[in-house]
């Protein structure tokens, strides 16, 4: 390039800007048509899109990635089709935009409600996943804003690849391709400069690892709508079923240890301590899950003992730690304290103490009989998610269509005054 | 005070975060009674608050503060009985803390849905007007959220006066009375320390003059919800009711000229601007508002030439800028460019151009048939507001109890596992 990253960037934002304008008010219609299109480009460039995998996997190998990031790297046939499925499913979901609600009349005379719109426009900054790339285009698309879609370097020519078929399926629906637009370039200045243009761009939704974030959210000078720590709990109750227990305690952690979901501290009522443990630690223990437990846990099984680290510890691991707890009480002041707000689970039979812990835990999704694992915006009906947020304004939890809007007061009189 | 501001903040900040855990947990009767009770200690200490508001006066004056801040800053009597129809009004709200909606069935068979909570702990800097701690005061009460108010320093001891009767209500209620904090010092220091505690306070609202605002979110560390400018508009189509398009302009006009719901710009479709401007423009004259046009405005009636500069500009004064503009298009242009995206309204007995007008407008409130100075929380149904917020992000236009909360997501199930 010979133009500088910040003019560059300034162009892109001031496009994007301008396509936000179209693409918030084009029709369900339109922007479903672009979401099959792309995905019916993507179906098309099976070829074009393994051919710039393989660059970006090849420099990938010559730069001595981690195998764990040349696998998130790798764009198989299957993952094709869930991209491809993805759109359609983005497609299928109902448009947000323009909904009204509550309208109704004030002693005044004059009608009030809300009407949802988009946001304008969206700066995503991502790792290595370019599937990221689709379901970020997608959720934003339909949702009537903008993208800019910054991908991490060493998947650029993937999310290029990628990029030309969203750009296909907005032409053909006859939408502005300036609508996403993917970064193209892999120089880091790029990301300081999206941060920092509130005149172009209105939320950063930063996904990767928490220095990523942590260091956007210090920097940005636009709204970040932020992920950090999931450390997730289970607690099982004095009347909790304990059969039902373990086979959510145990999917909570087994499901998948990598996902921000995943239990990392189970609670037990001490009232149901010595008969629910032992056959709970004997599936974790087949299963190669290290268990560390505080002293009332090591009377009953065998762990480690837990230190007050580990209470605050996100693992993302086959480790698992284990208190024993007095009560709904202190289970609750548990994770209110220890936990980062993000999904907490109660098991229990009992109705009472369902309501005050669904109540009373301060975190992004409070559940009952139900694992942590499903802390997922797939599983919530969103069709997919371009976050899970761990803040309280704005959006909290998966960030789906809806997290993507927000609503302005629509006031509809027919002449009355004021005063 | 021997300790210093910043321990002194810290204490206040630490003793809110506690009571926040005890306030949203409360029940909707207990918030109630708290209302109404300090309702009650106002009605009984009107001569404690005028003896308080007295040397207030009398500070001011010999500060040679002026006329219209002193007038702000007065306590009369039917500002006292105002305050009390405030709390009792606010009372009298249904309680947002705790709703659940949208609860349905995934296919995995758990059920989602999203409960409203309190944001936490809510951090208000405000000038001279002693209502506003009333008024923010009884919506964090109402929303389950602790308080630390800020006034301004000229207004210290009538706000400490309405403070204890606060803290009355509070006990009587069997509430904390840390719920609701006034800082209880002049220093500067202070406003410095509350935006920069993000570990006891989730969001700042600024209530103020822009600088007080633009410095606020320049420097916080916590969430910011803010009002800048209220450039409003009224566009009067071609196909309006011209009689009905005069009174609302003029209404939305000279309500108040200093409220930020204020009409600052008149917009006339070309087809009706020679039927429509010269009578319009006849009211305005009498009523003594300049007026300033752009050239087609200036063929038809006497105006002076109107600038650039002039189309946004927030006079909050008697001038009106007019422009005559090629119609809807042109309307909706200008007002999104030069705008704050705050009270836009269109007068027009047109259904497609209204649809057209509220869908595209990019403003907090978008209105129809309505003069704009009704963009206000009471007017609105929230009981009061906590200001009117022009970003995008959570709450947008005039913030009331809603506004106040967040959702988080409830999910139940009865041991269905993921995968």
């Amino acid at each position: 390039m010979t133009e500088s990253v910040l003019d560059y960037m300034t162009r892109l934002g001031r496009a994007a800007r301008d396509a936000s304008r179209v693409i918030a008010q084009a029709s369900t219609a339109q922007k479903n048509r672009a979401l099959l299109a792309a995905a019916a480009a993507l179906d098309a460039a099976r070829d074009e899109l393994a051919a710039a995998n393989q660059k970006d996997l090849d420099q990938g190998k010559a730069n001595a990635l981690e195998p764990a990031l040349l696998d998130r790297l790798a764009l198989t046939p299957a993952r094709i089709d869930s991209m491809i499925e993805g759109l359609r499913q983005v497609a299928a979901l109902p448009d947000p935009v323009g909904a009204i609600r509550d309208m109704s009349y004030r002693p005044s005379g004059i009608q009030i409600g809300k009407m949802r719109v988009p946001l304008g426009v969206i700066g995503i900054i991502y790792e290595s996943r370019p599937n990221v790339t689709i379901d970020a285009a997608s959720l934003c698309l339909k949702s009537g804003n903008a993208t800019i879609l910054r991908g991490g370097s060493e998947a650029i020519h993937s999310n290029r690849a990628i990029a030309a078929c969203i750009r296909q399926g907005l032409a053909e629906a006859g939408l502005p391709d300036t609508a996403v637009q993917v970064v193209d370039t892999t120089d880091r200045a790029a990301v300081g400069a999206l941060i920092a243009m509130p005149e172009f761009v209105d939320v950063i939704v930063p996904r990767g690892g928490k220095g990523l974030i942590e260091r956007i959210s210090r920097d940005a000078r636009v709204p970040v709508i932020k992920h950090l720590d999931g450390i997730c709990h289970v607690y099982v109750d004095a009347l909790a079923d304990l059969e039902k227990a373990r086979s959510i305690a145990f999917n909570a952690k087994c499901y998948r240890y990598g996902i921000c979901g995943a239990m990392e501290t189970l609670l037990v009522d001490q009232a149901v301590a010595a008969a629910f443990l032992p056959a709970m630690a004997q599936m974790f223990v087949e299963k190669g899950v290290e268990l560390r437990g505080c002293e009332r846990t090591r009377a009953l099984i065998q762990a480690e003992p837990a230190t007050e680290e580990d209470w605050s510890t996100e693992y993302l691991a086959a480790i698992l730690s284990i208190r024993v707890v007095d009560g709904l009480d202190e289970a609750i002041a548990h994770i209110n304290r220890y936990g980062s707000h993000h999904t907490d689970s109660i098991v229990t039979e009992h109705q009472g103490h369902a309501r005050r812990f669904l109540a009373e835990v301060d975190s992004s999704s409070v559940m009952l009989n139900t694992p942590t694992c499903f802390a997922d915006g797939f599983e919530y009906g969103l069709g997919a998610e371009i976050g899970i947020s761990t803040d309280k304004l704005h959006a909290r939890g998966p960030v789906g269509l809806e997290g993507l809007t927000c609503e302005k007061y629509v006031v509809i009189g027919d002449g009355q005054l004021r005063g």
